[in-house]
């Protein structure tokens, strides 16, 4: 077997938690964009497993281009209702036909979504306040031909694409995903007022750190405009205590900025999120791989939700490079900043990236030369393992977005 | 107030009773054809009482066009699934603002069919089998105009349309309407194995009547070729039985006669409808007003379900035409036939038909003459009262198919 | 060959032309019913043409379903705009793929769609004015055998299902007819001011014929008001003219009566159909297969246009028993009045139909028992040629509404 | 008026021209994602001009979300056929109604796509090969008032976003930026075997530079593999020639490195795009706004195409910083490599980022303290004439994609 093509070198840059400006922004779970990262993802999990059953191997698809078209609501004080459902339209292609047996493919992409809305935005009632809607082609000829058949072999790369990734998360980043997670997790579930739909941008200059927040709050479960301001108390200061445990910087934290209370404009959904008046969505127009935005840092415009695990170069190389950046980071001591990035090549095994180049910045005590082998050996093992991405992903271990 | 233009004469005909052949179809709750007539109707009621409940009064609205997309099922003892849903389209418009107010039109259609569905089509799970959108418009500028603003007033006949209304019914219409019926309710209770699309075939030549049943069964409760042939003969039984209750007459029954058992081809669904599996469906193809298709008497070709039952001069006078009928036979004695049809004229009050005909077969033994006044006061009174046939549409107590 | 099951009797009715009350009515090319009939026709037939010349048979489809969801328009004197767009949706399914080849169906049935309205509603551009979108299914397996192999041999019937047909036609139906067809035909030619939506509805009683015609207009060659009303006018004269070369009763002959010229309220379209500004349309809702809906006559609910013609047992009836009354009244003397039934029976060749009634108002000096066996001899034959129908089906010889 | 917050400061980096790896991608105008860029942003400029020419004024709307999904296709020399056509839909949402008078949003949307496809994929008929779609809804009450009354008011931003900029272009990115438009300008005009999907790939390593173009061919004008080689070869040739002129660099260029002559499997399509055969598009999820890919930059993942430019804070920034480094580059001499980044607060005037800062890597003997004051001029007259680049959108003379 060749030798892989690793290149470990300095990031002739700043780390990025010592820039002088650094942006971050997280769009929550119930965000348009999310919703269809989402669905894409829990459709493309469906039929991977859909086939391994039937089929004992994935077959081709790609389900990555679901689109949210907004409805219109009418929220009030003590529950409103919706006016026009939004629509989702799940796009893509996948094989319906296997040995002469149809496949229940559509139907299993439109069970999926309804699971999986029904689990993330369980205030929006599939069928009433959302119309799910499917267009799957066949594919072209050749894309339909069976890959994967045997779990050892190497699938060879399906495109010229890359992939980046990046550990450890600054503060500004632990913060803007932290605040998130923690809202739409635990708080959420004593606070049943707080909608999915929590917008997280991060800004820090220099030692100050920025939070704001735009959370989508339930109607039925606020009476009024003082329950409502107190709602967005409530989420400030969650917000403001989980980025202080995070951080010594100063951390300043606003909810809800666009509300004009005298005119009686505040951010009131029936539903929980903006989907149901006016705001779009599709994948791969939200966050990246890690569930983030960052433009302090390369990323891909590769969607990576609802992309074929098996052979979709994009999506594993954007997974993988985050896996090993996570790992290097969790296993070498003395990096500040380190940012992986995979290219690969059309017909080579995916396993031997065209280039597979570590940029590193150091702390200050540590040395590069020294690290180097460690960080080498890491790169070289995550590489030969890479159908451990595919599994974990359709095992559902691995977040898309 | 002008006295109305009514016309009582002799049918220059021989009774539909006693003709040499006769015959008569109802398609069942469950054909694809009904579903989206009940659909249709069940949207149009739900828009009457959202008008009524928000407004005070009917706007302007018809939403007699549900398209229904049959999809695709692989049918298999002790359950089979589905592979590609059905896909249904609300089509038609409605007035969705009022007084500078959104009203929750599309949304309120939307959960009008899945009503609908849940409580007769109940195997049919609603955003999984089957995808409920809609398109609604606005409609052309004139005809939102408010109308019934006040339940005295007569509504002016919007179009040039007629009616036609029979009774009694046949004693062939009546097992067919009979056979249905009880198949699909106090039957179905007990024998799930019967999905809703049942239809019903009568053919009388003579003395001797032809019942032909086409029965959707539920593969979940049938487990093998043997429980088919029994749920089939139980149908067979019950269907004979309603008819030998109805007739003197020789009547013969036959059911799933496309059945072919050696090559394994018989009538198994998942849903219980042959929507599922390629039967596409459209309002106003199927059963008329009275529920019956019967080629040997006048028929509208008017789509009676969900056109709006305030201005619809079709759908008012084909409910109207039918309730004369019925109402003549059952208070006049000595009718043998009698076909009632009501012509509108636009721009005159709907009391005013242009013409009310009715044309009597008597009993050997009864003279028109003698019955004509009584007549005359049914056809006068039902028309002064025309506007209980909108009171009783929108109340669900006329059914449409 | 046994012999087929034919009654030919007396009619115990009184005929057509000769009862009191007499309702014709057309829907002209142009009104949205006929443009889903005309579509999903015109579809049909590319589809027999695609099958005969790439497989060399017709495969299964159906394409009886094409939806008209109205647009919106702000017509105006010299020429408005189209607001919205209107949606057609072919819908049925067909065979996609033989012999391991892919067969462009849905490519065929939207240019097929494309070239019926280019051809019949020209101020109405595809892709524009009106979205042509598609939905297809694959059909049942069963149902997807081949076919029509070989032209010698007489398909099994698929249905029990019926066909009525009439001839001659009365002086109400042919006025009708063709007042309908000398608009939209040489008169049009000359006057670009008329639409294609020309709907006539006929009214007689006794001798006294009223034509009701309702014609949309084309703003774009419609100054103002007066010429408007000179339009109006112009298309009464030719419809009366054409009406009194028909009959020797009296005629009336109004048009647009629900125009309002005070309101300036009058029926003015951008595109010459309805269909711009919210009349939906749908298959088989129109004409009956010869054009014209006739309530003083049994009709068939099935839909004729869009079907296939080569099994598709309602279709190939109500237009063979069309052709029968034709052809009788055509070839033997001294009939009035003609209906001729077909009744199928599932599993038997379709040349022998259950039953073929035929039911004879004879001319007062004529005698059935004369005419009887002229009268069976055509029918006989006809039935024993019954492939034809497919063949002038597919040719575009024969219409279907 | 207050001083703008613009921070002109060295990046603590390389310059991309001089790091070790280099990745660069265009997607080229035929291109799916590209042509659902090119849909949104010539729907988005119609409708600007739409209400311009109406209005006075452009109303809200955003219509940053349309989906194409892929038809299927069977390309053969010579001419191979369309099966199944591509659907777009247009999605969005437009202010319909002003002042009372409707206005044709839908219309304008769908004759903006269709004008804009005839242009630029001419191959691809609209109507047949592709169904152009739209739902644009109302969007939500507050969002509709109206904005951008007068030219001389700055408006207030919409959202917390921001936008990034670079000059100059590396030699790597002008040449894969040059490559595309060379090969879809002048090199198609004398080669319509070449299709408008041209994506290129560049790579460059220290001095060595690879070019990958995957170009879509057309079949109508490849008779054989022969002249299919031929045509490959030719672009290759057209491709290194372009690339030569702008590089002293090593260069190799690669034609359709998929390609598999043996198997018979090459890249020929019958419209010249691959969204005629299984590739999905959407916007935002190709080119950024200088129409590059560039994961060696900062990027932002906003959407350009097909938002409001009077409002629409992310795509308003995104082109103004890469005006504003454009411009700095030009005017400024010792520059080599500059990024601008503006990040918006809401509420505050557009004019007024919340920071512009510019991060600038100087020429050997260039110093930054002295062209810090030119830089800093720049930057603050492109921001007082903000309202300049939405002029620039709606005349069409900025490009998004």
């Amino acid at each position: 077997m060749t030798e892989r093509n690793i290149a470990i070198e300095a990031a002739e840059r700043t780390a990025v938690e010592d820039q002088a400006v650094e942006i971050v922004e997280r769009k929550g779970i119930g965000h348009p964009d999310s919703i269809s990262d989402g669905i894409a993802e829990s459709v493309s999990r469906a039929l991977s497993n859909l086939y391994l059953d039937r089929v004992g191997k994935v077959l081709h698809y790609n389900t990555d281009e679901t689109q949210l078209v907004a409805g219109e609501s009418a929220p009030q004080y003590g529950g409103g209702e919706i006016i026009e459902p939004i629509y989702l339209l799940i796009v893509g292609r996948a094989t319906k036909e296997y040995d002469g047996r149809r496949l229940p493919v559509d139907a299993t992409a439109i069970g999926a979504a309804r699971d999986y809305l029904n689990e993330h935005i369980p205030e929006l009632e599939v069928g009433t306040d959302v119309i799910v809607d499917v267009r799957l082609g066949e594919g072209s000829g050749d894309l339909q031909d069976v890959f994967g058949e045997d779990g050892a072999d190497i699938p060879m790369s399906n495109d010229t694409s890359f992939g980046v990734g990046h550990a450890p998360l600054t503060e500004t980043e632990e913060i803007v995903l932290s605040v998130e997670q923690e809202l739409n997790g635990a708080y959420a579930d004593t606070h049943p007022e707080l909608g999915p739909d929590v917008k997280v941008m991060g800004k820090r200059e220099g030692d100050h750190i920025d939070i704001t927040v735009a959370a989508a709050m339930v109607d039925a479960y606020i009476a009024d405009l003082e329950e409502y301001d107190d709602a967005v108390e409530s989420v400030r200061d969650h917000a403001a205590a989980v980025a202080r445990d995070l951080t010594d910087r100063d951390v300043a934290v606003d909810v809800n900025t666009a509300d004009d209370y005298e005119e009686g404009s505040v951010y009131l959904t029936v539903t929980g999120t903006s989907a149901e008046m006016g705001d779009d969505g599709s994948v791969g127009r939200g966050n990246r791989a890690n569930g983030l935005i960052t433009p302090n840092r390369p990323m891909s415009m590769e969607a990576t939700s609802g992309k074929n695990p098996v052979n979709h170069i994009g999506k594993i190389y954007n997974l993988l490079s985050t896996d090993i950046a996570e790992s290097v980071v969790e296993e070498v001591d003395g990096i500040r900043d380190l940012q992986v990035r995979l290219l690969s090549q059309i017909g080579r095994p995916i396993d031997q990236p065209h280039i597979a180049d570590a940029k590193v910045v150091t702390d200050p005590d540590a040395d590069l030369a020294t690290l180097e082998p460690e960080i080498r050996a890491i790169v070289d093992d995550r590489l030969a393992n890479v159908t451990d991405i595919t599994r974990r992903v359709i095992d559902g271990e691995l977040t898309t977005f």
